[in-house]
């Protein structure tokens, strides 16, 4: 297994181009790759024949590792056909020539080339000779590499991610119907006005190598190129706002005058991440770009450019292309195109400054007023006073069993917990619960049990009270009807069962409540009296949450108890729940008794 | 910089979140943040107000992380509002409810939920006190994961990668002006033909926090989540195409029957990065996936989607995700979306296989008794072959010279590389050189040179010699006049230029040739004799070639040589190419003399 050292999801090292290819094709419909392959790696618009093509064809490519550069960019109005070189390899003349026959019609071609030797002379002896066969071609030579001093020699400044908005100008000029000439000029001067410089984290590997360490821990490269080679400085890792402000320095310095910016000027921005750096840090990176361009260098930044575009195989890190934001210049970004991976969204002004926009409120406005224990309780808020008192009070008294239980089962503190809860009750009733509003007496309920209760069973206590609270508002009467509680009930129920995942038998609290509710709605339905009708529900929950000691756990630590031990004790949830249940259905019949 | 242990390009680890919503916002002017920020992290499309917004709002959210979801799909068509938890933490209740608020108008709005328990509880509480404002609310759970056998209890199965398409159907549903109960069933009913499987290379560092190397050299992870959790089984790392085969055996797998796939049926197949993995192995996964489908399976692939869409920070690796693609399905996803993550260029309709388009055959096509010596040399065909050989044979004569001064300043291998071209060249002249036809011959020249010489070199004259046949051609004529071969002349230095890049006092054979056309055309213009100025401007040649002892190198290994032995020796390149020009000249010149 030699050939995966590099840890990489690929087959034979030799393949990856051609199998890059034939993915790219399948899920691109209207890309097509040329016959010829694998000798001939060239895609190219499904819809595009050279004889009869009536537009200027633009054509890139060079050496793979870079994707989705260049095959990715390829569509209406953008590019026309990308040749692809094996893994940081010059393309062979014979696939470039190709490229160009298949594409290029009346209105000729025009090669857009990264600065490399070997791009430089493939696609040159490429072009003189497709010159020679009577097509008409010209070649533009990108070189936006901002990292090195100006080169005294013959190798220039290296092609980096900038080439993509060279390609997207240079596509939209063509396919608005340009000449060769025209088309050829606006690239050039597309290259004039971009500048790039990167930024990596760690050393790309080649398909079945092993991988290279060398940037060291706590270490990054700055200025490097997208083929491996090092980079002009190596330091240690800093800040993201400082590394961004240290490439925009570079890119906009007044000593080497790369790019013809200057403040007041209209920017254009691309983070490009370099194959394995996530969108998360790509887009952190632009939202520190932007202010700094602004406030530091007084740019205004009317388009960002953010993702993965111009890559070096999986190496992490990214380069900041800064492009001059001409009006025209700005009208070929924004125009539309097929080409599968240029970025949608982008087009559009920005405005200066993006203003959040304003939380609404809670369409429930609720005054201190609504908010307060009421003067003078109604009966049916005197009867709801009983009830809660009595089922927390239940809730209280059974701390020891719940705890005891929750150790054989669980992480021992249910009881602890729930009696944290019906404390918290009891003390905000006394406070402010507007005991003769039902609905909103049970919603505080549950934001009393949520403010205390931390984990699961406080999160769904709260769901079950906001659910029945949801549907005790929808009633107009300020009393609430018996077959009204049941079907709030009944709500609550449903939405811990949604939310919370389980169902009957799970050996949860909703093991006690089902067969509560089902009693209680039968009941209720053959015309029992409502506070026997609670009392007999109350029995079935009690006889739930016992059940409970003979089901298998379905989720958390009980899952992982021996089912002897889980026999010897209920689900203290269950059993929590239906003593509330049982309490306070007890204690309305009580109060029933005695009258109001 | 312990912050900085796990080497991203980020700031504060608690920010990332926030920080990436921001140059979210800054790269897409048509999403926008509420205030309330940072607390609140919710994105939203920002041409929508949930008062007057006449649409189903479709929400999703949950941990960051898993960039660029949930965010990166806002837009018309697809989500309406995204809610951010912290990295791999379900977002507060309050965030998620202030998202409701800010989108939701009197259609309604569709939670759309991966299944996983603080995801269900934060969200369903949020949806049950929305729905007590009086808002409408629907949640739908995703839970694609099909790595683990059917689920017993509570937790169910995992929301995975699918849930992307589940945005997309349920998006599109709302765009149409369903209502929400359609548009739910919409979105369940996708969640019941969906399944997805993972599998990871390495396992994701969370910022601020060391590199696990959880996972050994060698080793993948199958049936992970996306939150770090352990796959469900370790293996060794595979050739793709059998892991490919693997995962998607899970996934359609006769007994779990996850997914309702028969053979025959149509399926979409979403390839999703799991955060740093560059797009050329997932297309290379995807390469292979679709013939695995369609052989192994007797499936139909009408969609591929591949990219990262659904990440688990910087982990590498993918998940597959399989779709039963029901028309109404395909309808949904096909849709038009400003999403500005959701993938352009998959509609359309694929053919049942890939047939490549034919290279197109090259215009000219030469006989092979175009390509002959001819019966009867010409004048100019006899004048031609003169020139060639004297040329040649003085570059066979110095070649010692040549390997020496290149053994100072270079490789040590100059002289030898060109005899060995120049030997090929008078084999071929011989053998098949169409001498009467000077362009033809010029062409044939530059085939022999790169055939035989490797290297700049080689290429560079294969350049110079295609670029003057390129002008040759252009020529009706038969006979070549002197002024036209200076045409061709200055068009081949001008490639030569162009595509290697060198210009005039660069130290190469441009400063021999340079001198020589500049004066070949002086001499012309004036009307001197052709054969007089062709050796006077070889005068020019040699001067300048002897000149290039002062000039410093400014490519190659020259570079690297001191200047002291610079100026001792000229540049080997320029020496070579003046020498051949004056023997040209001097044949010619002998040979004018003598008469023809």
């Amino acid at each position: 297994m030699a050939s995966f050292d590099s840890k990489k999801l690929i087959n034979n090292p030799n393949d990856v181009v051609t199998e890059f290819i034939e993915g790219l094709v399948e899920t691109y419909p209207g890309l097509q790759y040329l016959d010829g392959f694998p000798e001939v790696k060239v895609v190219i618009r499904a819809d595009v024949t050279g004889s009869t093509y009536d537009k200027v064809a633009v054509i890139s490519g060079g050496g793979s590792g870079h994707e989705p550069a260049h095959a990715g960019f390829v569509g209406d109005g953008m590019l026309t056909a990308a040749i692809c070189g094996d893994v940081f390899t010059s393309p062979p003349v014979a696939s470039i020539l190709a490229g160009i026959r298949a594409v290029t019609g009346p209105m000729g071609c025009l090669l857009i080339v990264k600065n490399y030797t070997g791009d430089r002379l493939n696609f040159g002896l490429a072009a003189e000779e497709a010159k020679s066969e009577g097509y008409k071609v010209e070649m533009v030579i990108v070189g936006d590499d901002c990292a090195l001093p100006p080169p005294r020699g013959i190798s220039g400044r290296r092609g980096l991610a900038g080439t993509i908005l060279v390609h997207k100008i240079a596509g939209a000029a063509a396919a608005s119907g340009l000449s060769l000439s025209d088309v050829a000029a606006e690239a050039r001067h597309a290259c004039e006005i971009v500048g790039t410089m990167g930024v990596a984290l760690s050393v790309c590997t080649l398909p079945g190598q092993p991988k290279s360490d060398r940037l060291g821990p706590g270490k990054m490269e700055l200025g490097l190129g997208i083929h491996g080679e090092a980079g002009a400085v190596v330091a240690d890792i800093q800040p993201v706002d400082l590394v961004v402000s240290h490439v925009l320095n570079r890119i906009l310095s007044e000593e080497t005058k790369y790019v013809p910016i200057k403040r007041g000027s209209r920017v254009v921005l691309m983070i490009n991440g370099l194959g394995a750096t996530p969108v998360m840090e790509l887009m952190i990176a632009a939202g520190k770009a932007v202010p700094i361009l602004q406030l530091e260098h007084g740019l205004a930044v009317v388009r960002v450019y953010t993702g993965s575009f111009m890559t070096s195989l999986d190496m992490a890190g990214f380069s900041i292309t800064i492009m001059k934001a001409e009006q025209a210049v700005l009208q070929r970004l924004d125009a539309a195109t097929k080409a599968p991976h240029w970025p949608v969204g982008v087009d559009g002004d920005h405005p200066p400054a993006k203003i959040p926009v304003p939380v609404p409120p809670s369409r429930t406005t609720k005054s201190d007023e609504v908010l307060s224990r009421p003067q003078q309780l109604s009966p049916q808020g005197r009867a709801l006073e009983v009830a809660i008192e009595a089922a927390t009070l239940a809730i209280i008294d059974l701390k020891d069993s719940l705890n005891d239980w929750d150790s054989k089962v669980g992480d021992g503190d249910c009881g602890s917990t729930m009696s944290r809860g019906a404390i918290a009750i009891q003390e905000d009733l006394k406070k402010y619960y507007p005991l003769n509003d039902a609905a909103e007496t049970i919603n505080e309920i549950g934001s009393s049990v949520r403010r205390v209760m931390g984990g699961t069973s406080g999160i769904l206590y709260d769901i079950f009270c906001k659910a029945a609270y949801a549907r005790l508002k929808l009633n107009k009467n300020s009393d609430i009807t018996p077959l009204q509680w049941a079907d709030a009930f009944e709500g609550a129920i449903d939405a811990v069962m949604l939310y919370g995942g389980a169902a009957a038998g799970y050996r949860t609290m909703l093991d006690a409540l089902i067969p509560a509710k089902t009693v209680l709605r039968e009941r209720l339905t053959i015309g029992d009296d409502p506070f026997d009708a609670f009392v007999v529900s109350s029995d079935a929950a009690i006889a739930g949450a016992e059940s409970t000691k003979h089901m298998e756990a379905q989720a958390g630590r009980s899952t992982y108890v021996s089912a002897d031990i889980l026999t010897s004790v209920p689900d203290p949830g269950a059993m929590a729940a239906a003593s509330w249940y049982r309490a306070a259905a007890l204690a309305l019949k009580d109060k029933s008794k005695s009258g109001p």
